[in-house]
């Protein structure tokens, strides 16, 4: 049975908790569409989270790998689109960097592509009664570093096969409950919007052609 | 054992549910704290709703009354504290109704307060995990004129022992699938803030004090 | 010539200045369709802001009294429509007190409504291109205060053929600037839409029947 | 006297106005810093929008280009960081097309970076009291559409020297006053924001290093 890859950072910020360990946590071990999920917690740290996420690539050797991060504030599910080449952090990470204007991978080119088929997921979840939507940038600090680390690494090596990309998750209601005013989503809902975005990923080679553009 | 009479009102505005409907469905018959749950569904329409609800608290004899209704674009639970005597309605009824600067009951207050331990409830369902707040408008559709209808009977028949108010609760995921941006509560996490709220308003004749209130 | 009399609070909250004194300063002495404009600044204090308000009524003698705080957050300008009779600080006012749950004039009712055409003022500003709507709720700290207090005063004395009410206003850019992704209103169109606002409320004695009404 | 070029679209999706033309109608003729600002109107049209944009370097030969375009929603002025090789238009631009999912340039890298001091220029319009922060996205309609063009032009031609990038602006007030909800902000600000974010890209040949970064 072949393998998927999925990640999920473990607490930054001043959280108590992280959505998306709490996601690995569940996804760990199942199946979809005869595939293993098998995941890995990545710590919220520039350049080791890259590092841990090559080494588990390496180690499981998936098909596919979904890197997922937290992103509070907003109400649901998005699917990255693109990786930029620069880390920009308004916070410390986990190690107490905050790089400012440096390169992810210096030489590497300004972006790349999600390879995964990003709007065939965003159906699938709307289709199974999950808010998801098509996301153009995916912050400037460790989630977009690891997106891009993921990406750079899969272009520029034998992994030419292996499709890769990264999903954005609201706050769980427990967070919310201390960011007044803020969207949450229940981990149930999370959950069972990426067992239908991984399904999606692994049907799919192509990505449908429907418009999830945004004028700005 | 005591009754709760917890309300929801039929979809509107060209929903094809209404989260305050499948809340009461599953509110329906459960004991909370040693009380029984008896739930209605109220039209959503202009004074037909009040006479529903009265209808319902001289059959039912509640100890409390809870109204629910549908708040679109919010992101948490709120308890609302103050009914206002105004129709003003941006859209039609579901009658096809829609008066503008009317009041509720004419030659009634300007308005009522909630007779609800509404801090309590917001702590209670808080403490539970689930995003609650205080909210000083119920607007000015049916959910309001239900609320100011309900609570100037309490004012003014010999319900006087009975407390009630209302509560606002966000779209469901899958409403939320329709309308992209907004944020939505799972109904699961609705189900637990109610049972939460309910406990509360059980157990509390008198509110707490702590600050819930809004600069503006 | 009749007055009209304008207020504005100092500071606060942090704030280096307050959009509604700035905008005091520019309507001083102004004349709006033949009435003048007196303005008077009021300390962001529970009780002293009142006290404050009601000398200046009994001094200027105005027609009408237009009370106007900032609403930092809100993007247009808000006509309220309703003041209600509670205190709820969530931060302390100017002279640290930080009053929670108590009424602004206690054995007050519930609420007052706004005596100022709100819907033909609203109509006015819009057509001059200032943003601007009703508000259902001015907050429960110092505004919703003063303006709660001085519809008393008009409603219970012999002031009766004076009308007033209360006007929210936006961030000014300056103050924008230190609130990221807040949005603002620059003091001209402010004024302009104050301008507008006030020969609307000396033209229409009743108000005009347009809905501006919320869902909730 | 070297010159500075500024781009406006002409108005689209069933405005009446641009404020981007409006802007520039402001500018034309202008001079910053010893430079002379020309301003040339952009139909909001794929293909032929950066053919315009190209003419006019061609012909004008500025030292900086600063293209100009409407970002409904946002509540400051938004200095772009990159340009992504995608159209994905959620609806038809103004010669009727709706490109979905097609690269800007075929064959063009994923993305190229804005060659403006993007930083420099936002904390320039802080200082004169304008809100403005750096955007990681452009969309995926015409704005970025120009954007990309206009950068890939620059790097692939003899105009390395020549520096580029893309600002977006909110609605103005009167644009507002249709979309109820939506922030603002009046002409004269979004000019005296340009007036000093060219100031800034004519002074700064290296950008500030600042964190503007988002978590996500």
């Amino acid at each position: 049975m072949e393998n998927i890859l999925v990640t999920g950072f473990d607490p930054f910020g001043g959280q108590a908790l992280n959505p998306a360990l709490e996601l690995v946590r569940r996804l760990q071990g199942i199946t979809v569409d005869g595939h293993r999920v098998e995941t890995r917690e990545i710590p919220t740290v520039f350049d080791k989270s890259i590092e841990r996420l090559l080494a588990a690539v390496s180690e499981i050797k998936p098909k596919l790998v979904i890197c997922v991060g937290q992103a509070g504030g907003r109400p649901d599910i998005t699917i990255e689109r693109i990786a930029i080449n620069i880390n920009d952090a308004r916070i410390a990470d986990n190690d107490g960097q905050q790089p400012i204007d440096t390169p992810v991978i210096p030489g590497g080119p300004a972006a790349y592509w999600s390879t995964l088929p990003i709007k065939a997921m965003v159906k699938e979840m709307n289709d199974h009664g999950i808010p998801a939507s098509v996301s153009h940038t995916a912050g400037t600090f460790v989630c977009n570093h690891l997106f891009y680390g993921l990406m750079h690494h899969l272009a520029t090596t034998d992994n030419a096969a292996v499709r890769g990309g990264f999903i954005h998750i609201p706050f769980l209601p427990e967070q919310a409950v201390q960011h007044k005013g803020q969207p949450s989503m229940s981990l149930e809902a999370i959950v069972k919007g990426l067992e239908a975005g991984i399904g999606a990923a692994i049907r799919y080679q192509e990505d449908i052609v429907v418009s999830t553009g945004q004028i700005c």
